[in-house]
């Protein structure tokens, strides 16, 4: 006998072109995961959750065509996938606002990402620190039976467990309470200055670029001063750290025995990590670029998707909508 | 030359059959108002409000019915009006997530509706809090340019027109920018008990209720103790203030003499009054009973009602989208 086929639901922020820490730590791993069996995934781009912070339409376009083509360049498959956008199923809205009814506004206040925003941006907007409930309906909307999260979202997943409890203790059984799947932190890729890779960092290696910037993303690895001729210690090189992410065991090995012999500079070591990357993402890329030139195939894509997370959509708010009496 | 068409709106609260207070001091005005030339009006219920106090489905679909119902009777003409439910029109929701993302959380946290309903109420959810957008969008989304407001809502107005010209701020005209028609506060109806007619002072009388329900409202008017053959105070007598609001000028004058002369009892002039309430209100007692009695001609009006605010909210709404980039 099988088991019941569990839906995994990912919301995706639509900041633009993810770079490598976001592929090689978020994206590589959700599509494995969405390829294992008895799994039905959704995954959504957050496109109002991006009008928090961006007042753009150029730029709120243009982060969403980046974000999908980078996911769909990375493998991701729209048949095994519903992949749609926020904003095509516009009716979350209309769920959040029946949850913020059953939530108290002081819990609200608590939401630690609120709190950390209010304190980090300056545009701290009414949406911002309603967005627990819209994302609360994300969830609810699609009977998602699991959630993968990451620790910073863990309290967002508590709120929708919450709420939706508060809702069964009026209604009775309405929506599949959400299990959160704590994604695996330790894979913190490292960017060009040592840190995590961050796009606020600005040390980001972004596998999209064209050539020049990459190389000049790859040529600004911080990396000491240890001379050419002298042995190199590749336990604590940025650059190292960044390779072995992505080359093979025999290459690792190889670089690191020429880090330890010496006679090889850290100039020869970027040249080899940027080939690296222009051949292991050689196809990813070329994809890239084709989807980001043909922006009204990524368009339909997302249409497509859109038309089936809202059977599912619908069918969700008409039973809640039935409970309330509307 | 004609004036310019103006497009009215009104939002009405369902919390049951208005009493004599709400048809004298706001039903009847709006109608009146809505006969004007050069007036298109839109009136609807705002049944998405009501969630932030009530959690019963029955309870809810009982107060639209109530509440439109006695709209109807007083005598709305739904061909002049756009009168729908504002549950009807869910898109406002979603427009109450981008005016949102547009109005400082700070400023939303300083309505004094809010804080008001914090003291006073066991359920302070989200949605409270957040109604002010909601208001916002129900307004800009029909791009109204008159909407009729108590003393106790000017603030809601003020929110509406300050976060329309955020948004303007950014992207440019997009909505009408509504004016507040502050409406005579004036005509304070007296209740049983001498104070404001309130439904929570339980002072009300309902000239809908059956005639024994409303005999028993109108038996437990206070008045004072003048015995029956003494002349009485017509000028500080609640009875008479009642009276004085529905009867004819030749009546009014009668009754006073009666007051004056005495020899005229409490009893004798209260069952005048429930004599005037039913002959003045028979129509609408009739009327009312009929839409109570046929549910589905009501929701019938509403959804064709409905259909037309869903044109010129469809309308309002792409224009927003299109700007943020959606």
């Amino acid at each position: 006998m099988g088991e019941k086929l569990k839906r995994i639901l990912t919301g995706v922020q639509s900041t633009g072109v993810p770079h490598l820490g976001n592929i090689l730590g978020a994206i590589i791993p959700a599509i494995e995961f969405s390829k294992k069996e008895n799994i039905k995934s959704y995954l959504f781009i957050a496109d109002f959750h991006s009008l928090t912070q961006i007042k753009n339409s150029e730029e709120l376009k243009k982060n969403t065509l980046y974000t999908a083509a980078a996911w769909l360049a990375c493998g991701l498959n729209p048949d095994k996938t519903v992949f749609y956008k926020q904003s095509d199923i516009p009716q979350v809205s209309e769920l959040a606002w029946y949850l913020s009814c059953f939530f108290p506004f002081k819990r609200l206040s608590l939401a630690h990402s609120f709190k950390d925003k209010q304190d980090r941006l300056d545009d701290v907007n009414a949406g911002l620190f309603n967005y627990p409930m819209l994302m609360a309906a994300d969830i609810l909307m699609y009977d998602a039976d699991v959630v993968p999260v990451g620790k910073d979202n863990l309290q967002h997943l508590e709120i929708t467990r919450n709420v939706a409890n508060r809702f069964h203790n009026v209604f009775g059984n309405t929506f599949t309470l959400p299990v959160g799947h704590l994604q695996d932190d330790t894979k913190l890729i490292t960017g060009t200055d040592g840190a995590k890779m961050s796009k606020s960092k600005n040390n980001i290696i972004d596998i999209f670029a064209d050539e020049k910037v990459l190389k000049k993303q790859i040529m600004s690895i911080k990396t000491d001063s240890t001379a050419i001729e002298d042995s190199k210690d590749w336990k604590n090189c940025n650059l190292f750290k960044i390779y072995r992410l992505l080359a093979k065991k025999d290459e690792i090995e190889s670089m690191k025995k020429n880090y330890e012999l010496g006679g090889y500079g850290y100039g020869q070591a970027k040249k080899e990590l940027l080939n690296l990357i222009l051949k292991k993402y050689e196809l990813e890329r070329g994809r890239f670029q084709h989807y980001i030139a043909n922006a009204d195939k990524v368009e339909k894509i997302l249409k497509d998707g859109a038309k089936k997370a809202n059977v599912t959509a619908d069918k969700v708010l008409n039973r809640v909508r039935k409970k309330l009496g509307y």
